[in-house]
């Protein structure tokens, strides 16, 4: 009971840090996933005039994800591999407090599919988790920064399955969830989570198998409003597939107290060849709804049944109460979906409630089936024509949109209680996608398909929009034409101002009609998430620069020489690059070097963080 | 006669180019090295509102020196090792023109002893001279970075004599003018003046060896108003310890197109032990006037004959016209050395007028002597107790002040016309010294002193200052004391600021009484050098960030690890670290990593641009 009493002490705790807009508690902004501030001395009116106010280098270059936590006086920074940990002191311009420099073998950067990306650590009871590149989840005194405790989550970098880690951990009560990302390694993906205070494991749910190790109840987990039926992770898969079968689960997670469920989506299956793999892929691409105590699912929604482009759907689940939808308050989930469709559904029941494209170049599919009597019900019909499956294996099917890395990848979207709107960082990118035959190798790639990448043809150009979204009615309010996907997380402030960053590395604030007020060029690319926080009485921004993540990859990987292009070829798809240098470079880094390749002539590498502010 | 022509227009270009303050047309600011800027938009009234404008990562980390070069709407910055050289366009928030990367490999830093720097590149003729690490030459096409021509100065780094390139290049007339590094590895500098047009050679000055290599002449060369004699470069060795005697030429230089004399400073003798190398070690230690056409000594005057300390000559020489001293005007070379002592010699004919300390610690010599009549004169007369020489081998010389890394490094001062004061970045450190025997072998560190380093005793208990020098008087007007060394360039303008940049990373404005204006903490530790620039109409002030150089080399190189300290200790001085971690630590990087390792609590790697501005 002592245990008990004191464990729901620290998940209070961090509640209340996290309600307390001074802090940025947790990567996430909220439970919700809002990233929304009450902090508002920053203004629409005055954010012309924002300021840098200090800077801090990192020390390691590639690509920065995640942002900065605040908490009190200290803010917390992490970087990507080798993952370093900065406890930095805010009365005193960011001196460091603490440093934690795990020791990491180096061959994990080989298995990480899209840049050595961390997006951020999580802080809990004290403590400073760290999901590591390595699968290794550390625990830190966030006093001192000594490794409170230690453990494995994934299997070791020699010998083993292509298990590596790049998820935010999220801290839920006594527990600690984190996921696992692989899939293009046929890593079997799982959720576990961790007792805060040892590390111990307390439940784990795989994506796909025997539904004891998914967690999975026949007759009480829904889908679409029927139980799922005895072993729903196995049976839609031929053979043992399911067990090289992906579904991995390296985006966000959200939390709902009044329910007790965690959220979640899961990645793509595995192989990107669909062809070999036959049936729905169950439950890779579903949004899952887990009890945080147990792990039990409660409902869960496949968004891309049997997936034949890479639409991982691992996207944030953004939480939102008494949405009015068709004349009903609904208590809601809203997910914009890599695969273009932007969902709505009761987070409570797992019923789908809306389900429209949030770009209008979206292609592969006419629609998602509403009426809840179809047998289609919940599923994306198809074009033919840009079914990689049905025009088969060593077919380029081209002009497919979105690319492989979706309308919005990772980069996370905020929500703004004041005007009710989402506001999304997308990817404006089409692709031609060509499926190859592949056999497994544990720890080697298992890809099965050529991609490349391009701007969304007939449009403005570019490779990105930020927009306004309508998740009651499924409508773009507005959307800013960007010249490059828009990697960044954004930030929703009660100061009536919307914050992102470009991978060019400008960090942009528009009002709420999408105007821009004030841009500013920091040192590299941003692919992190913009924070907010008070301190000392001031408002302050900040945002992690250093250009990377799968859009950034040419630059962060070394990808645009012709040598290394035709290197990286060598180690994942068995040379299948393509006659010319062109054509090596443009479709290495899993087809999205050739399509950000200008990028080059705007930014380096580089993992700075800036702080802005209002003049003294 | 047409090439001629072509050639001297060339120079009276680049002399137009850097006498026009709207561009910072070469690294040392002007030919005189004054590092002022006519330019006072910005002033000491309003530099407190300065603002950050826009910023650039370089993609490197490590030590970051010299600064970026604006011609025009271009700016072209430079990174240490692997030495990229980026040209940004001004017109557009620094979108990058073009990049030039080199191929050099990257055994290179193992023989550079003092971090991966890399003082600037420089302007003429169209091109952009870089002076690379594995010691290339390279021009590169202003317009779009193609290759002009390539040359090599020093030798290759695999079977060679641990040659390296670290000095800015100047370009004088139709030549370039290029020093080399590797005293620690028992390298014979030498400077050379290559062709503009092809990189062809011009000629080649040796610092130490027969007549015919070092370009004196016996009877006109003169050394404090004597002629220095037959061969002295040779005579004043043992034997044939003149080929591995050190005298690199790592450090500024100055033209003086009055009297068509390049100026600068030769090295330490090698090895770091004195007793292994009995004499003067004639020309180490040198200041050196030559003319810049034939590379002919005109004068020469050794500083610290006989070096027991490590105090290289090469610091930066400031040519001022008319300088008062004892009622007479002189046109003057002003020379803040490494040893202590703050040097004015007339710079026509060498003569000495003033030698003073710049930092009231400075203890290893009472004095130089000014007696003409004096067989010491010019000499510093070395305190017994400090003499490293004296105290003999494995005897650890204890409390020398300044230490190895002198009262001043390469770190440049500069000269503001308006007020005829030099504003002076200073270390404020002493030393432990103990020489020890060594055999030379040839690409390997011949070092032979095991040093420590720690803030001046008995003072502010910070390890720099800022000082105002009066070159005139050899008085200091005011200093400020800093934690850290100041190890970046300094600049003053007419706008009555004087900017510096610390190793935690502040830059700093002062006004003419030393009082501080405006500090802002940029991502990493300043080496860099600051400079100022003119661009549509606003004055800017741009610097690069990037911890490292000798001082940094804890944190650039990784020797604040005692693993890779022991390293160190292996590889450069046959493992003497000492017993325990903290003395391995202590003493690796030759010295100076035990003196800054708190450094580690303010700043970390990383290069990147700031440019600062006023307010719209
Ligand atoms: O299947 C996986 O396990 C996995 C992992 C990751 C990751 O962990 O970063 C990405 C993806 N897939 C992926 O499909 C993807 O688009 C992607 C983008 C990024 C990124 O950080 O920019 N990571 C990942
Ligand atoms: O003897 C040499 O050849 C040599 C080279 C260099 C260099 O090229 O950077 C330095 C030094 N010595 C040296 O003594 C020294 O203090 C030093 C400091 C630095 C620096 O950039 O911080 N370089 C060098």
């Amino acid at each position: 009971a002592v245990g008990l009493a004191g464990t729901a002490l620290a998940n209070d705790d961090l509640t209340k840090l996290s309600e307390d807009p001074k802090n940025w508690a947790m990567p996430t902004g909220n439970y919700a996933n809002h990233r929304y501030s009450e902090l508002k001395e920053i203004t629409k009116d005055n954010v012309k005039s924002l300021q840098v106010k200090w800077t801090f280098s990192t020390g390691v270059l590639r690509g920065h994800e995640g942002g900065p936590l605040v908490i009190g006086d200290v803010m917390y920074i992490h970087t990507p591999f080798p993952n370093i940990v900065y406890a930095l002191d805010l009365k005193n311009d960011g001196k460091i407090l603490w440093k934690y420099e795990p020791k990491q073998d180096p061959n994990v950067i080989g298995i990480m599919c899209c840049d050595t990306v961390n997006r951020g650590v999580a802080y809990g009871d004290g403590k400073i988790i760290l999901n590591q590149a390595d699968t290794t989840v550390v625990a830190l005194d966030a006093k001192t920064g000594k490794v409170a405790w230690s453990i494995k989550n994934g299997d070791q970098i020699d010998g083993g399955k292509g298990e590596s880690g790049t998820a935010a951990p999220m801290v839920v009560k006594d527990k600690v969830i984190i996921g696992v990302s692989g899939a293009e390694f046929g890593v079997r993906g799982w959720t576990a989570a961790y007792n805060l205070k040892d590390g111990s494991l307390a439940w784990k749910a795989y994506s796909t198998g025997p539904d004891a190790e998914t967690l999975i109840d026949p007759e009480k987990t829904m889908h679409l409003g029927k139980p799922v039926g005895k072993d729903s992770g196995m049976n839609t898969w031929e053979g043992e597939q399911w067990k090289t079968g992906g579904g991995t689960t390296w985006g966000w997670f959200s939390y709902d107290a009044k329910s007790n469920l965690i959220y979640y989506g899961t990645g793509n299956p595995s192989t990107w060849n669909p062809v070999q793999r036959p049936g729905d892929n169950r439950w890779s691409m579903t949004l899952m709804a887990r009890d945080a105590d147990t792990g039990q699912a409660k409902w869960l929604y496949q968004m891309t049944p049997h997936d034949e482009w890479d639409y991982d759907g691992v996207n944030e689940n953004i939480l939102v109460d008494g949405m009015e939808i068709g004349g009903k308050a609904h208590d809601v989930l809203v997910h914009l979906d890599r695969n273009g469709f932007g969902y709505t559904l009761d987070r409570v029941s797992g019923e789908l409630l809306v389900a429209k494209k949030y770009d209008p170049k979206v292609n592969w599919a006419t629609e998602v089936v509403m009426d809840k009597n179809s047998e289609q019900y919940g599923r994306p019909q198809v074009v033919a024509k840009y079914s990689t499956q049905q025009n088969g294996e060593d077919t380029n099917s081209t002009g497919i949109c979105p690319a492989a890395l979706g309308s919005k990848d990772q980069q996370p979207a905020t929500y703004s209680p004041k005007t009710k709107l989402f506001y999304v960082p997308t990817n404006h990118v089409c692709m031609d996608y060509e499926p190859y035959k592949v056999s497994y190798t544990a720890g080697q790639p298992y890809v099965g398909a050529t991609v490349s990448m391009y701007p969304a043809p007939d449009s403005h150009g570019g490779m990105g929009n930020f927009i306004a979204w309508d998740a009651a009615k499924g409508e773009i309010v507005w959307s800013i034409p960007e010249q490059f996907s828009v990697w960044s997380g954004a930030l929703a402030t009660a100061g009536d101002v919307v914050f992102y960053g470009t991978l060019e590395g400008y960090i942009k604030a528009v009002n709420l009609d999408g105007k821009e007020l004030y841009k500013f060029k920091t040192p590299s690319g941003i692919i992190g998430n913009i924070n907010t926080f008070e301190h000392g009485g001031k408002q302050y921004i900040a945002v992690l620069s250093g250009v990377g993540g799968w859009a950034g990859i040419g630059l962060a990987g070394g990808l645009l020489s012709p040598e290394n292009a035709a290197a990286w070829h060598g180690a994942v798809d068995q040379g299948r690059g393509g006659q010319d240098d062109a054509a090596v470079v443009g479709t290495a880094g899993l087809g999205a070097v050739g399509g950000y390749a200008a990028l080059a002539d705007y930014t380096t590498l580089g993992g700075q963080l800036t702080v802005f502010g209002l003049p003294e």
